[in-house]
């Protein structure tokens, strides 16, 4: 049980869009990111997926609905099967909360999908 | 999907140890609340639960290991079972993940139980 420091933990993330563990509870995992323009076009079948953006800002788009524009300090809940491309403009810090094995890129294989998380340092 | 402005939210709950519901998602639910001063020994038997601390401090203590001390943007699971007080010094804003459903006050009833959830504005 040690308690995650977000400033660190995103300090010890080099990549973008690569996802790292900072905690698991009750089947979900915590994770934090790094974002940077644009992600993929993806959706997640059987999974709600929460962005809480901690620095910069974060639009969501949605094929059907407008875009989310998330600042630090925003929460957003996507809901399953909802199309979606996170866009970073032009950098954010995003915690997600979602069920443990869940793939960054949902439905979409990408060069950008993470099958393997590593855990954050912090 | 509306997005939850946390410094809006907060400033929308008067009461102190009053979790507010902003989002649900996977049978999860996010709840905000504002801290202030010592909450009950409880422990959830089932259930583990997160702690995000985005304004003030919050102390965590246990009954057998030190205490944590959780800073603005500092984050710690609580595993199932574990007893613990949380204390505010002297005021915290917490962000909790716990599945949806969970006594704020575990397997205890005090004044401070909360049986039913408002939601958020913000």
């Amino acid at each position: 049980m040690e308690k995650v420091t977000l400033a660190d933990a995103f300090a010890s993330i080099d990549g973008r869009w690569d996802p790292h563990l900072a905690g698991e509870l009750n089947g979900q995992a915590v994770k934090l990111a790094k974002a940077e323009g644009e992600f993929v076009w993806h959706r997640h079948e059987n999974v709600d997926e929460l962005f809480l953006v901690t620095d910069g800002r974060l639009r969501i788009e949605f094929r059907e609905r407008d875009d989310a524009v998330l600042e630090a300090g925003e929460l957003l809940v996507v809901p399953c099967g909802t199309e979606h491309r996170p866009v970073a403009e032009p950098e954010a810090h995003l915690l997600l909360f979602e069920p443990a094995g869940t793939r960054n890129t949902g439905d979409v294989e990408s060069e950008l999908t993470k099958e393997e998380l590593k855990r954050v340092d912090g």
